[in-house]
């Protein structure tokens, strides 16, 4: 398992790492804010026996790496990848076919904190993502994920090719997006499923697409090139999802 | 069309600002100050339905870039916004059913930027904007649509839920998205419709809400709130895109 340090910003996303049981190491509330929001991370770090510094503007501003700290500033004492076994375990516990996100190469770390928020709340049991020249588990992508990277997981690969050719031994399909491929209202996406999403600029790259059984296109009507990579992830996230919601209803 | 955001400064380059037509997205005036040219670009302002901020002195010294405000800073839009009318011809011209995008007070411009960028792909005709408490068409709003700004017409209203109702009279039927509404799949979506999407943290206004015909709700699974706003347009989106895609096939 791999251990980083974490700062957490902003008041949903600290009160959300109490709330799920990070420890958090150190608490940084801006002096004399007393708002409900802040009277209830106050609780919650009380509760927790975590030490609060109250301190001034100038100081939040200078810890913060987002810029947008709403106040409150926490560091995690530490943030753990998953591991791409607690992912498929995840999958058997709640009984349901494995529904995975793989993303190849996302730069953006407001995309991938989206991108959590969208797999969390479409149903799917992990994130997986490359160790290499791809953004990691930060501040801004805690902060963009709302919360839901408490509780997805994200495990970091070191060949994400290599990873979809083992996860196809577990039956898992793998469908990847781009403009070339079947409209995905076309695809059966029912079963066990992974969903990869490409780099912002350059899309799947082409050892990834090659290991995918499906291309699934996003039907595109527009005068410009592509949606935004977060965007696309939705919509074809949810794709996944309406074509499971019909079978169960 | 311009993609630079342009701020102009001093009494007489806010007043030619006006006259010459050129549309002032905010204005910010020193608070109190009331002689004769503030009261003329006062007059201006409010013929132009522009937002008026009264501020302190230190607030317009931070906007400042040249240090002499004379107590009026203005923010020039970026893009020349389309009228309501203009949207409703473009889909006239494509022998169309009416798609519209309502953005209930989308505050961030990457989510506006992105939303435009889906209107365009997605199909959509317009996007549709309120004048207050919204972000207008900045700098990053027109790069973060990826260049969709200069396709899909953007217009700004003073009232949304007055322009659903004149809209209404034409025809179009309005589904907002909520967690309280019916599931999106079983609404039929496919006639002349408008989508209205809420703001990032309080979703759409109640006044607003009431005029629209359908709630509908995206199947959220996992343990946080909702969706970024800009993934819950995309989903909502390609939802009204499948639905038309499925008649035609």
């Amino acid at each position: 398992m791999r251990y980083e340090e974490m700062t957490i910003e902003g008041r949903n996303a600290v009160l959300e790492a109490f709330r799920s049981g990070k420890t958090v190491d150190k608490l940084f509330l801006l002096d004399g804010c007393k708002d409900g929001p802040i009277l209830s991370i106050v609780r919650e770090a009380k509760k927790h026996g975590t030490l609060i510094n109250y301190v001034r503007k100038e100081r939040l501003d200078q810890l913060s790496e987002t810029g947008k700290h709403q106040g409150v500033v926490a560091f995690l004492a530490a943030y753990h990848y998953a591991e791409v076994e607690d992912i498929l375990n995840l999958a058997k516990e709640k009984g349901e076919p494995p529904f995975l996100f793989l993303l190849d190469n996302i730069e953006d770390p407001h995309n991938l904190g989206a991108i959590i928020r969208t797999a969390n709340l479409a149903g799917a049991h992990g994130v997986i993502i490359p160790k290499r020249r791809a953004v990691g588990l930060t501040a801004t992508v805690a902060k963009t994920s709302a919360g839901a990277i408490n509780y997805t997981p994200v495990a970091r690969v070191t060949n994400l090719a290599a990873t979809i050719e083992e996860l196809k031994k577990c039956g898992i399909w793998f469908v990847c997006a781009d403009m070339d491929g079947e409209p995905m209202y076309r695809l059966n996406l029912t079963g066990p499923i992974g969903l990869v999403i490409g780099n912002e600029g350059e899309g799947v790259s082409r050892l990834v697409k090659e290991k995918c059984d499906f291309v699934a296109s996003i039907p595109m009507k527009g005068e410009i090139d592509s949606l935004n990579a977060s965007v696309a992830a939705g919509v074809l996230a949810y794709e996944i999802v309406r074509q499971r919601w019909n079978q169960g209803h």
